[in-house]
């Protein structure tokens, strides 16, 4: 980095499918000077989010010098260019080269990356994952993803569509996904399908969930995976089940990543991972029971939380900075 | 390779399960000067091999100059010191340092690798991976193993583990493999399980498979993949079920690894590949279904046959030249 001034920042900006944020680390530095995050105002387009996100980028540059700008995406990235695919949950991404719009705009260099790879990237440089030249970050939440480091460098596939645990079949008879097959790691283990699982059998089982249903006043449509997880540290058995099974099926995913590629470490992130000690058990169990006894692997939880996608937005501006 | 005298030779060296190997290239070039291939004895050591296998490497070498040797060796290796860990089907090889044995004994660089590691480098440099940066070998026979290329490099794994799609389990209330899982890929799609299917289906419904039976003269103890794929081929309905359901199965476990690795391509070799196209139909239908319609990736068949391990042990010992 022997030409960018100490004095300059670097920008961080994480455009997520509800929520954008901004933050800005100096350089050479380790905590944030300023970040700022705010929601996507419902029924946004890109062009609502993009200007939303100048305006609080201007907000935590405060005038500064840029050095570099990393952009972490809520969705499929060419990350060669910098060129967004498109958006699963704002529309007007498509095919926009948010990259050299950046780059026009700030006249700094700019990198542009899938969230997930980026928060893999974060966790390695800057989080749970720091030191271990391989690993594999999924995120659960409203979907399940993920993001690989290997060999100390991020590993995006033949065409950038690598890390797509929720969609590696673990049960063929298992329930339909919305991407059409049955018994995705993302059908059986994210958060709104967890939900709708157990909604789905609490209406078959009127004796069944009573802890749950006290938890949400017998509104069953108000069911998410956090309560799930309420009601199963309190004992409901029915919660414990649903809870159970999910950790499982995402753990017979993770015992198989672990056959094919061997991988030394697994770095769980997302909120469905704060489900506590009985969810972590499934996933462990359910992984080792999967692997060969051979395989050697450790999973354990992310470090940066929701903010592995700014750490990582910093990681590849900082590698454009010590290339260029 | 600019010590190395072109009249010396490299040799390559394969230690199967039940068949030894051994075969020269003299360096530069691309065709086999001689090679040699004889079956290991039934209830053979580890020492009893090594010594076959020192006599049939005579005979190729012809009294020349060795510049280097590498060792394709069937079952789990240190590629980093070239030391065996054991072999599945030949005892006495329990943490043999091979390469140093070989490096004192021939006085020249030695390198060894896992069977399914060097055949997968020996499709990368000379087969049906020439060109290609990341593929995935699979090899299908008595069993079911892999081998990765990525980013032009083999890539074995935190501990040298990776690879064992086998092992993955797609259907987890599929009958139970050796290895103590229900429906890996491995128990569902090698040869011996395809046979052991067959004939426990036969037994229950005697109505059934005609002209399997017919092609084994009713001896089901004589039915194996290969019978299985010669009745498809002459349209017996029970065989081509068969051999659907396992070519369905590896489709499965490669559409998974699509998803979470997107490597370019699939290359696909062993005795059970050559089952027709059937079989191939099946594999490339599961596959894509199992695949997001975003990952793009082709499956070929393996262009070495037998050879690959060979041609592997070469790119091996080529890289151990060029480095030093």
């Amino acid at each position: 980095m022997g030409l960018v001034s100490t004095d300059s920042v670097i920008l961080a900006l994480d455009f997520g499918g509800t929520k954008l944020a901004a933050a800005t680390l100096k350089v050479g530095e380790r905590r944030w000077q300023q970040t700022k995050r705010v929601l996507s105002p419902p029924g946004a387009g890109a062009s609502v989010d993009l200007q939303i996100m100048r305006a609080i980028a201007s907000k935590v540059v405060q005038g500064q010098k840029i050095a570099a700008i990393g952009v972490s995406f809520g969705g499929p990235v060419d990350a060669q260019t910098g060129t967004v695919r498109l958006s699963h949950h704002v529309p007007g991404w498509e095919n926009t080269p948010l990259q050299q719009l950046l780059e026009n705009e700030y006249q700094v260099p700019v990198r542009v990356d899938n969230d997930a790879n980026v928060a893999a990237l974060g966790e390695y440089c800057f989080g749970a994952g720091q030191g271990c030249d391989s690993l594999f970050y999924i995120t659960v939440s409203t979907g399940v993803g993920g993001g690989w480091i290997i060999n100390g460098k991020p590993w995006r596939g033949a065409d950038g569509m690598a890390g797509e645990i929720g969609h590696t079949v673990v049960d063929p008879a298992g329930p339909e996904c919305l991407c059409g097959k049955q018994g995705c790691v993302e059908r059986l283990a994210s958060g709104p399908y967890m939900a709708q699982q157990a909604r789905e059998l609490l209406q078959m089982n009127p004796q069944r969930g009573q802890g749950l249903r006290d938890l949400v006043k017998n509104d069953l449509n108000a069911i998410t995976a956090q309560s799930i997880a309420q009601a199963a540290a309190s004992g409901d058995y029915f919660a414990r089940e649903i809870l159970e099974k999910a950790g499982e099926a995402l753990g017979v995913g993770i015992g198989n990543v672990a056959n094919i590629m061997n991988p030394y470490r697994f770095i769980l992130g997302g909120g469905v991972t704060k489900s506590g000690s009985l969810f972590w058990q499934a996933v462990k169990r359910a992984a080792r029971q999967t692997a060969l006894p051979e395989v050697y692997f450790e999973i354990i939880p992310a470090a940066l939380g929701d903010e592995a996608p700014l750490w990582g937005a910093i990681a590849i501006a900082q590698d454009v900075l010590s290339c260029g």
